[in-house]
């Protein structure tokens, strides 16, 4: 294990408050030997020129270039690990023939742990290298391999969320890829809490164990019920979809006479440490029962466009203070960079202002007042990330855990447009967030440790 | 110049149909002196063996490595060339401030020359790097400014359609940045298009001069008509934004009492080679007029989300056999790929399918049947951009040029995931769309010569 870096000189932007960004130059970023931000020297600063000489006389000093800037990691708040094969496959087939001949038979693959090693080992290292130092995993139902995964994040210096899937219903899973019974689903997911928790105690940057039905519709009120009660007992994150699409939120009234939120929250499932993928669906009742609560939803704005039936309205939720967080939901989304998700989340509240179909009247297209900007977008995946999950992440400020990417705007053969023009700060992140790739991520940062190096 | 490479042996995928992908394999690519493609041999073919192995001994044969496949180049028929420094800057400001206090003062920077061969070295590079080997470019109202830009892409072995922007109506132009006078509009008009034309005789690959209003708004009926006849007179390429947004569709209407198509068309403007972007809002009697006068649509996906106040019905247009290309929009547009934007016209005939707004019954939301599959987007991309601009471009067929991106999706560091799982030639080319970027773009070339080398 590589060891903490002790400061980091450079110039950083990140976002306290909602919508807006914070820039602050030539930054000296003090971390302690957790890995923690401890303290935040700048220019001015009375004892600020004497510390990074010491740090740097002490080669403890990680100093950033010209052109290169620092961001929080990026926190990807709903991403299934073993659907990373599909990425960008079938996206034109319609849902049934993309989960029953893609998704289903693919996961089913995974009570291979050598084929679950071999998938974990690149997405990990896929998922660094675009700056995501934090990811809330889904699995699958094979508890071996989900431990893999749980291994394969601690050793390669990534912050994992993992759970054990369960989708125990006979009807409404298929037969080649559902828990054995609901009793085994729920031993099971003892069982993995309890391992991933031992092994955990070991791990810097920390893992997790999630309770994690795959959504309701797979799952035995039994499940729901057990999964509720595991969650209560070891106080452990819980994380599924809910109210995705228009199939789903339907199908859940119709099961159980009330929304697909009242249910969840109803077998135990919602809290602090609660993550509901999507949402696109829910009301302002059921966006009362996240807020007090604390449950989050996970916007994929990616894969909202081809599974979610509609565009979710960030910023109406975002005004009842609902915590929101950015998730890249491979495969259901083709991108695993949480920039490109940056990007479709403005995009899509763009399409949702302006509605799409132009034979109606421009009054009665859209929903006006929907639009959110690109900053608001950066706090999602940030900050957002951070209140989801109920973690000390997403902001660089003392207390914070000490993850970061150092981006270059100026590596060779991948520079950003610079003409001294438009150099304001605002738009300099305007320019990252909008135009740079993984080429331009240089260096990326977990609790304090160095995990990827262009 | 560099010298045509002869023969070119690899697999490649392009899309002779619209929505159909050909894949062949281990083929011989055959060029002539002119970088013309003169056959294709493919294994089987009687002479295949020995003619590879003749070109191999004379070192005339370019050879494709494991897991790199060739794409015909892309067809950028929509770029602003001098937004390029304003590139994902400002699209959370409304239009007129966008306009006003970004892209007009910028585009006013133009009337120097070396800003100009700053900006546009920069930016023909960046294209021919995404596999952009045509681009029809919006100028500035410049002459000498556009002249650069028209060298710039011939030297560095691009193929570029450009055009000295028209935009003299005082009242719609700010008076820091239009032309002095119609009169001076139209002699530079139809200076640039002799110049350009006399210059050209010497561009293996082709530069052509483009007659170029910036829109109705901005030109009065003199330089409309004027404009008009120039094009007749040189049968040159047109190229304009039409019916983009709903403010500008229905200003015109105000203005000429019949549609944005209606006008362009009674001003002399549409043609064979005539090039219309965006059309957001044309009816199918528009629709009619581009199909009986040859004239295509520029479709820009992603400047679209944030300007054209709706989702262009694409499906439906190409059901009514309009010709369409693919554009980046520069800079309403953030992106210089068009990679990204074959992405976005799949999503957002998705969105214009499934509507946005969740408090709608879905019956309601959205336009059934509106969607397009990744396929029939690279289609647009490419061999919609050669019937666009009237070129044999965009198939890799005898007769066409030779203009070829070599995409490489194993790239250390960039690796596209491979775990033979989907690994069929149809799966494999929507990976290489959704998810390489410039990092997988090996080599580029245009009118057979390579002009770009990771």
């Amino acid at each position: 294990m590589v060891e903490v870096t002790k400061a980091i000189l450079g110039s950083y932007f990140h976002a306290p408050t909602y919508g807006e960004i914070t820039y602050v130059q030539n930054a000296l970023i003090l971390m302690n030997t957790q890995g923690v931000i401890e303290s935040i020297l700048v220019p001015g600063d009375e004892d600020y020129q004497q510390t990074v000489e010491e740090h740097r006389q002490n080669n403890q000093l990680k100093e950033l270039r010209k052109d290169q800037y620092l961001l929080p990691g990026f926190i990807d708040t709903h991403i299934h690990a073993p659907q990373w094969p599909q990425a960008g496959i079938a996206l034109d087939a319609p849902l049934n023939i993309w989960l029953d001949e893609h998704s289903f038979p693919l996961e089913a693959k995974y009570a291979d742990v050598g084929f679950a090693r071999e998938v974990y080992t690149d997405l990990v290292q896929q998922l660094l290298a675009r700056g995501t130092t934090t990811a809330l995993y889904f699995g699958t139902i094979h508890k071996e391999s989900n431990l893999e995964l749980v291994k394969i994040s601690a050793e390669m210096g990534q912050r994992a969320l993992v759970g054990k899937v369960v989708m125990d219903d006979k009807e409404g899973n298929p037969e080649f890829y559902r828990d054995e019974s609901t009793e085994v689903a729920l031993r099971e997911t003892e069982e993995f809490i309890q391992e991933v928790r031992e092994y955990g105690k070991n791990v810097p940057q920390g893992v997790y164990p999630v309770v994690m039905p795959r959504f309701v519709p797979s799952c035995t009120d039994e499940a729901l019920d057990g999964l509720g009660k595991l969650a209560k007992k070891y106080d452990t994150h819980v994380h599924t979809h809910c109210s995705e699409g228009q199939w789903e939120h339907d199908f859940v009234k119709e099961r159980f006479g009330k929304t697909d939120t009242e249910t969840l929250r109803d077998f135990g499932l919602f809290g602090e440490k609660s993550v509901m993928a999507h949402s696109n669906f829910i009301n302002d009742n059921d966006a009362g029962i996240y807020v007090e609560t604390g449950t989050a939803v996970a916007h994929c704005p990616i894969s909202n466009v081809y599974f979610a039936n509609s565009v979710i309205p960030i910023k109406h939720l975002k005004e009842l203070e609902v915590q929101i967080g950015l998730g890249t939901d491979i495969s259901g989304g083709f991108s695993p960079s949480l920039y490109d998700n940056i990007k479709q989340a403005v995009m899509s509240s763009r399409q949702l202002e302006e509605g799409v179909d132009t034979n109606l009247p421009q009054s009665e297209r859209g929903v006006p007042n929907s639009r959110i900007s690109v900053a608001e977008a950066f706090y999602l995946a940030t900050t957002g990330g951070g209140e989801a999950l109920d973690l000390p992440l997403g902001l660089i400020e003392p207390g914070y855990t000490g993850d970061f990417q150092i981006v270059d705007t100026q590596i060779a053969g991948h520079e950003l447009p610079s003409f001294n023009v438009f150099d304001e700060p605002e738009y300099l992140l305007q320019r990252i967030l909008y135009l740079s790739t993984q080429a331009n991520i240089q260096e990326v940062y977990v609790q304090g440790r160095r995990v990827h190096k262009r």
